[in-house]
């Protein structure tokens, strides 16, 4: 059995990672600082006694260096998923990416060094590659010209990472998120309709003009990629991870939304086909790479939207 | 006359720049912490009028903003070259890149949005690329690979500017600069075989073999490139600047240094082609950028070799 520390665990992506690595035998240390994870998305795991939560800023390596020390046994793997998630949030306070997503980056490697812990898996993001245009994003293409602070802060982390890597780390992996859809949803823009809709059930309001089209992953689809990239040899390996198809749009979420949640509201849409500054409108993203390693995806988007409407409704409207 | 702002303003680089802008009429805020930078360095300007130095710690933003307010006049461009240069200590000690490197540029931009100040240029670094084996090195390649915590956090850096650029930021010019060599040394290759002939006259001893091989550009052409690339137009300007050849060798350099320092002495190689982590023993560095701009150097590698030997022997043994 495997002990593997997840940073940020208490958010979205790293509770479904906890559930599968709890499912498959090994014992999982979940250590958030609860800024924006949230306690009662790990309730379920409270019981399970290979499951272990505890309260710790990320981004102070005394903190965590001594709660794993109390680990009990060896940590051997790294989850590094703490970061801020609210991009707008870090555009208008840029302290708020240095110190949740890089800073958490800067500890964990440290702490690393100090506890000889030999793999880091880290939660990057296609925003480190900025608007790209038409081009095709595979994971060797430049220049890399982040327009968020989210983004720069993600792409600082990888270069941390890559130069521990030179001189002591013995292995990371870099996985470049796309749009993960799923639950429990914390934000987001199926949840953010979900809610408005909840709000004013005649009417929603979108930002944009509905044209913006992104490709979106389930979450149970990433989890499988980064545990099938994991467990690829590398010493350090970067890989796209999304599904195989261009996305869907705006307009075609808003509709799923609406229809799932309030069928008669009128949506109203806005001007322009960029929501917030570091939003990205279009974007062509390859996983070529993750492809010829031999992982496929089993929603499309539009399938993982659908889905993931489901789950988000079901979730937020049950009370 | 414009006021610029110089961060880390009593280095090596920096005193070169001054030099050349009050030359041309404009006034030199220059701000330094003195933990590498040296007070005398800038004693040349002192009892000029349009010269003012202060110490300040240039990651805090407070100090920053302070020293900008007492400025007297509205500073126009800020000339960011404070970091640290001394790659293998930040091997050692992450911090010392993130908080001289890094957190420095990031209150810089902080201090520039607080105070509306338009044009930003930056010292940044061939380090940024990490080891492209033979590839030739242009400014949109990836993928961008740091192999040193000194890289990294010059890429760090580059994206949050460029963030920056997006969010409030009306102009930046990024410079990656290639070896500079010239007066006054404070660190580098040709500074040391100075130093180490000096203590022991009859014998250079050399980390590695001899055969890396890299390119110079003297400190009076990287001013010249700098000036020239931040009158071009464009909101976010990114250049490598270099020579237009492919380099001279350690050994080059060390029989240079000895023929002009202590023609008797003995050369002792060490064993393998990288002196430390971090280092990149040989690189093909694009600079047709720069050349289509319209700027060519006026040394090759050999002749700055050349020059910022006699110049750095000269400064470091009259005494």
């Amino acid at each position: 059995m495997d002990l593997h520390l997840i940073t940020g665990g208490a958010g979205f992506v790293a509770v479904n990672l906890a559930r599968r690595l709890l499912a498959r035998g090994d014992a999982v240390l979940a250590l958030d600082d609860l800024s924006r994870g949230r306690r009662e998305l790990v309730a379920e795991f409270e019981r399970h006694e290979h499951f272990t939560f505890r309260q710790v800023d990320c981004s102070n390596l005394d903190e965590l260096s001594t709660a794993i020390d109390e680990a009990g046994s060896q940590v051997a793997h790294v989850w590094h998923m703490a970061a801020n998630s609210d991009i707008p949030a870090g555009v208008a306070d840029p302290r708020i990416d240095r110190d949740r997503t890089f800073q958490t980056t800067f500890a964990v490697l440290e702490a690393m060094r100090r506890h000889q812990i030999p793999e880091l898996h880290f939660a990057s993001s296609s925003a480190i590659y900025g608007d790209m245009g038409d081009c095709e994003i595979h994971e060797d293409i430049g220049p890399l010209q982040p327009i968020s602070n989210y983004g720069a802060m993600k792409l600082a982390s990888e270069a941390q990472i890559r130069a521990a890597v030179e001189a002591f780390l013995p292995r990371a992996d870099i996985f470049r998120f796309p749009n993960v859809i799923g639950v429990p949803a914390t934000h987001g823009v199926i949840f953010d309709f979900v809610h408005k809709l909840r709000a004013t059930p005649d009417r929603l309001v979108v930002l944009g003009d509905g044209t913006q089209q992104k490709a979106y992953l389930h979450v149970d689809d990433l989890i499988d990629a980064m545990l099938h990239v994991s467990g690829l040899d590398g010493r350090y390996k970067v890989f796209n991870i999304g599904p195989k198809d261009e996305g869907v749009t705006v307009r075609m979420i808003a509709e799923t939304v609406r229809n799932r949640v309030s069928p008669g509201a009128e949506i109203v849409f806005g001007q322009g086909n960029r929501g917030w500054v570091g939003d990205v409108p279009r974007f062509r993203y390859s996983t070529r790479r993750l492809a010829d390693s031999g992982w496929a995806p089993r929603l499309d988007s539009s399938q993982a939207v659908m889905r993931a409407v489901d789950e988000i409704a079901r979730a937020e409207l049950k009370d």
